[in-house]
């Protein structure tokens, strides 16, 4: 194998994660064992920033920083969902890499991301640039393909849990065979996000909230989701629901009332259970219906993340650098699960053009067959991904975050119009 | 004094904050002291419960569930909104009362609470029952008189500061000059939750996010928040509002579109982060609004608890059983906050009369002059009641709670029609 010289370029992509700092953590560790690097830039806001040679000095930052990334929610280097188009951009991100010497390029984001990452690998190698590229897998969404699961998602998954898991106490207090309950997760197209919720369940606890799951996978029942609501009321004195944002009726629209469009032509959601809250409000006489709507606070919420999931994510930083260093290039590192009962993690490489092309989506037979719950297998699955809690810094009672100094590295080409 | 005994009775009322059970724990453990007291019952859902003898046995639920009763979010005991309004109601009460020989009784809840509780107690006095009724204070609200501060509001503070510190690191990485985040807050008729999200802001960094508070105390002004945004937005790129629910307009109207009323006819609201994201995207072209709405996440968010705050809650439990035992009766527990520059908290005495009557404003000269932000007197009125973290016990990932066995007392009395 080849040592290849020069520069580490690193990125974030998509939407942030409570952990996709530790991603770029792990990078930043891993590359000091390497002589071969010599410098250790970030792009600030992923190829939006490539693109206008907004470059960091990561190395610049004290270790407490890097140290600090490893709990701090958001993306430190900045993101974006700007999507590269036009060959002329792909021509100007390899032109600021020749500028910078970049030789190793860490992408972390989810299929977009990865797709984008490809094409610069692609295109370095059509020019005879010697680059190494390689994705890191970030999304709660927990959607790309190979990967057995994705950093992010542990977390998003263990902060809903812990929700509804509280709200229930709350609501449990409250109900007086009235009350329906509603909180709404992320989840755009799967519901991978949604049936976490079923994690609050104590073992064997099958009535246990939440109640119902209303996944994008199984179009919206009307019928049959107000007898659900009814049944469980009777039993239980009140109803929690949790609805994935991106619940779809039987024609495959969504059901939040207001669906615009982001910049890679994905639905902006926001919406579905307050949509599914009037719906049940006006077929069920009396009821009282109350929606949570956490928001983006599901991707944020560090302080309550998963420890196996801060771990993964270092983890899968530093693999992408072993790999790069090792000569990979055009790959995303993975986790793969162990085949034990004991759950173990190890990393791997996939091609990026498969992460880029395909979904992984939430198995159907996972589903109980009520339609609003999941069985065994998906708790098998996601238990060990919450496992595990972080200490966080606090002062003055409120959690201190990572804040990089973000030094720049001089232009050396001429402005670029985005 | 003379020496009372007897049964006590504890009850829980109105919306339960992630301590009440903390109050539990404090008068069934300072209970356990007295000799004179015989049994220690719970009534189920406050004066529901009561009305209709639902009463459980708290001396037969384990050690161990009653101290985690100190980390447990709800209300364990249940609670309700009913109130009582018929002197029938009032005189059910005191039947109950004499059936199980209360002499002790303890309601946990905020003015509605300690206006039934002190209605209980007076009624007992004319009939010549000896009866000692001591309140304890809850409210995540923070708006019961002569207290300093209620339990239940430092640990909502706490969980919004954190939330709003760490959707900022989202947004902050998401920013390009077009994204508003609004964050609705809790909070009816006065802004002290709404308020505490300043705490998001590090000491001396006034630009810290949340940018803009809106408060129930200042009827919005649609053309400042427009002007105050588009000056974030272009200074930070992006812009973090924290809005009550309880947002009025300039003639008084809640913001939220649906304002239905509960039981004691507050307007039951939820939307005014809705509304407000409608009207800047309809002022602001490009912007892109997200709007988180945690709803009683806020309150029931025991894994984000302030230890201050679950510390005062058992504290004032206990305060309250030896105020009933030295022969206090008719009278709330109340914080006290030390004169010192340190902070220390005691507790007092007053009149439930004076709580029930009485209604604690957020004092208008702790809001900034830009009316969007609080000055250092409430900083430094609300810094210390969020101060210290809790250690949840954790199974598989998700916090455990207290599961309260609930023995049921015999019913001894007729049926009772509510």
């Amino acid at each position: 194998m080849s040592e290849l010289a020069g520069n580490v370029l690193v990125g974030q992509s998509g939407g942030p994660t409570s952990v996709i700092n530790s991603s770029v953590a792990g990078i930043i560790a891993e590359a000091l064992n390497h002589a071969c690097i010599e410098e250790i830039y970030g792009a600030l806001n992923g190829v939006l920033g490539i693109l206008q040679e907004d470059l960091i000095d990561l190395a610049a930052e004290s270790q407490q920083q890097i140290r600090a990334l490893r709990h701090t929610p958001g993306a430190a280097l900045g993101t974006c969902r700007y999507k590269l188009k036009k060959t002329q951009d792909f021509e100007r991100v390899l032109e600021v890499f020749k500028a910078h010497n970049i030789r190793y390029f860490f992408y972390i984001g989810g299929n977009d991301s990865q797709d984008t990452a490809d094409k610069i690998s692609k295109l370095a190698q059509q020019q005879g640039y010697e680059l190494r590229v390689i994705g890191v897998p970030k999304t709660i969404d927990n959607d790309l393909a190979v990967t057995d699961h994705c950093p992010g998602y542990g977390s998003a998954i263990k902060y809903l849990a812990t929700a509804v898991r509280e709200a229930a106490c709350d609501n449990e207090a409250m109900g007086q065979g009235d009350l329906v309950q509603i909180v709404e997760s992320m989840g755009r197209s799967a519901g991978w996000i949604a049936a976490g919720a079923s994690l609050a369940k104590r073992r064997d606890h099958p009535h246990d909230p939440p109640h119902l799951i209303l996944l994008p996978e199984i179009p919206f029942n009307q019928d049959k989701v107000i007898e659900d609501v009814r049944r469980v009321l009777k039993r239980e004195r009140f109803c929690l629901i949790v609805v994935a944002e991106g619940l779809v009726d039987a024609d495959g629209n969504y059901m939040a009332a207001d669906a615009a469009t982001d910049a890679f032509g994905h639905a902006r959601l926001g919406g579905a259970g307050d949509a599914l809250g009037e719906i049940i409000e006006a077929n069920i006489p009396g009821v009282k219906v109350r929606v949570a709507r956490p928001g983006l606070l599901q991707r944020a919420g560090a302080h309550s993340a998963s420890k196996t999931d801060v771990d993964e994510a270092f983890l899968a930083g530093q693999a992408a650098v072993r790999a790069a260093i090792g000569g990979e290039t055009d790959k995303m590192v993975t986790l793969l699960r162990g085949d034990g009962d004991h759950y173990t993690c190890e990393t791997g490489l996939a091609p990026l053009s498969e992460i880029a092309n395909g979904v992984k989506k939430l198995p159907r037979d996972w589903i109980n067959e009520d339609n609003v719950s999941m069985n065994f297998q998906f708790l098998r699955y996601a238990q060990p991904l919450v496992q595990g809690e972080i200490t966080l810094p606090y002062d003055s009672g409120v959690p201190v975050f990572a804040r990089l100094d973000k030094v720049r590295i001089d232009k050396t080409l001429p402005p670029y119009e985005t």
